[in-house]
């Protein structure tokens, strides 16, 4: 397990350090990407040599905020530090080789298995944003222009732009900041909240067109098969945070969507609750983890299967609640 | 013309009345309430008599803000207060008589015709909340639940959750306060901006179905008629913030909803833009206005020919960009 520490004692072990990896998620999002940045700037800034380790699944979205920021191949670090990485098995395939070597993790996650050797998590942030934020406050670093943009994207795409009950008053401080000292955040909300390419249009209309709903219309779920989303040429960002759309449903207080992984056609599950039913707690069932209202995990076999499967578990959870 | 006044005067103004009225405009938003709310409670706590105009506009879903505030009608005020009205034609018919006797006018709109003896105008005000809130301060009015309440909804429904282009710091900070007091604001954010009624589906369906395209694509416009709203049984609520749903469409840089009005039938348009197009300027050679990047105006005619008159106006603002 980890050694808690605070982010007072996390800027310290980054001051100790010459060279520092930062290493991001599988299937990386704003808050993983933007923290990533944001850190790697503000190392950079105190005259370190700091570095993101390559992800291969990163989306052009968000690959901008990672220009010169990348790693080569022959970069030796002395410190690896991980954002927003709750578990070993979300590094990158590519990043496999970091497993057991973790020094340091900032993180968010209240599912985070503590497998980084010292761990800065902040439960109740919205973002691991906020925990980059505190560590660089920490650091005395004040932030540049490319920094409130990183810190901006990670935690308004983690808080769906402000909107999400996981959403801090650090969360708008933060972004308060950000659009104080020039970030185009029109822009960013633009991109991630607002701007639906015509494969996004056709993706939400087939989920609720597919739509199944259970207990009484508490529970509603879908799925998006592999076959189909090749078809149309969807990519990751298409599929972006869809589950979020089921709990604008009048009535629904469990959504569940599922998509089949390219490589092996496992289903991939999101499931979002109202209060006080636990998407984590449906989740762990199956292997996975989360948040108390968004949660994912991976289940084997058809998606109509898969899909039973975790309805019955959702039933199990709104009877408990 | 009004006298321009700042937020302390405007305080000391309210500082001086025993008995204030506050007004609040046509169609009410979470804005033009949740000001006069906020406002009012912050009055009363000082021992004034305040109390705010019913508005017969007024939906179920915010008139929860204004439980308790209602004037009598043989309220006699010393101060006619509006928030929020940029026009004195957009008081509600029942508030007509105030034209001529409102002393004072807190608003965010560069619009504002300057109607109130005195105005304090934030130009740069994502919502006329910030102005209040900024007299509430001035008044050394420390908010309570109630007031935050009404403050947050007043700044997240005019930045459509801190999406807009129009979001300030202010908006962010005034949200990290309402958040720390413990407003609920996932409630709030649940009602205003993701919870959809069957009806809202149906007419974004419609919406969407019926929309044209001119200027390769950078125009969308659709319009609703009045005798299908009628016939599904649409509310205000249901119609609220349509046209900002255009701006998602990839390549879209002015949308146009018009929807008719009940009473005459003509269309009330709202108007969209991505920068730099002026939907002020759009708006403003059909005698509306509002903001640059979403504003407002009222044709007549029926919903087809109305739109083509937009569209060409559109067409025109986009050629000077």
């Amino acid at each position: 397990m980890s050694r808690r520490i605070d982010a007072k004692t996390a800027a310290a072990r980054l001051r100790e350090a010459q060279s520092i990896l930062i290493l991001t998620h599988r299937r990386p999002d704003g808050d993983t990407v933007g923290s990533a940045a944001a850190l790697c700037r503000g190392l950079n800034r105190m005259g370190k040599q700091a570095f993101v380790f390559p992800n291969e699944d990163l989306t052009p979205r968000l690959g901008f905020l990672l220009e010169g920021l990348l790693a080569a191949p022959d970069f030796v670090p002395d410190r690896i530090c991980a954002v927003d990485i709750a578990d070993i098995s979300l590094l990158p395939d590519s990043a496999g080789g970091f497993a057991g070597r973790v020094d340091l993790c900032l993180d968010h996650h209240p599912s985070n298995v503590g497998y980084a050797r010292e761990l800065a998590l902040e439960e109740h942030a919205a973002a691991a944003g906020e925990v980059v934020w505190a560590v660089l406050q920490a650091l005395e670093v004040v932030p540049d222009l490319p920094m409130w943009e990183a810190l901006y994207i990670a935690v308004s795409t983690d808080t769906g732009c402000f909107k999400f009950s996981n959403t801090t008053p650090l969360a708008h401080r933060i972004a308060a900041g950000a659009i104080e000292a020039g970030v185009d955040f029109h822009r960013y909300n633009h991109i991630f909240f607002e701007a639906k390419s015509k494969n996004r249009f056709l993706i939400e209309k087939t989920m609720f067109d597919k739509m199944i709903f259970s207990a009484d219309g508490r529970i509603a779920c879908s799925w998006l098969d592999r076959p189909w989303l090749d078809s149309i040429g969807a990519t990751d960002d298409d599929l972006d945070n869809l589950a979020t759309l089921t709990m604008a449903l009048e009535g629904v207080d469990c959504g569940i969507i599922l998509t089949q992984n390219k490589k092996d056609l496992a289903c991939k599950a999101s499931v979002r609750t109202h209060k006080p039913a636990d998407a984590s707690r449906i989740c762990r069932g199956f292997g996975g983890g989360g948040h108390p209202r968004a949660a994912g995990c991976t289940l084997s076999g058809p998606p109509e299967e898969a899909a039973k499967r975790l309805m019955t578990a959702a039933a199990a959870e709104l009877a408990l609640c």
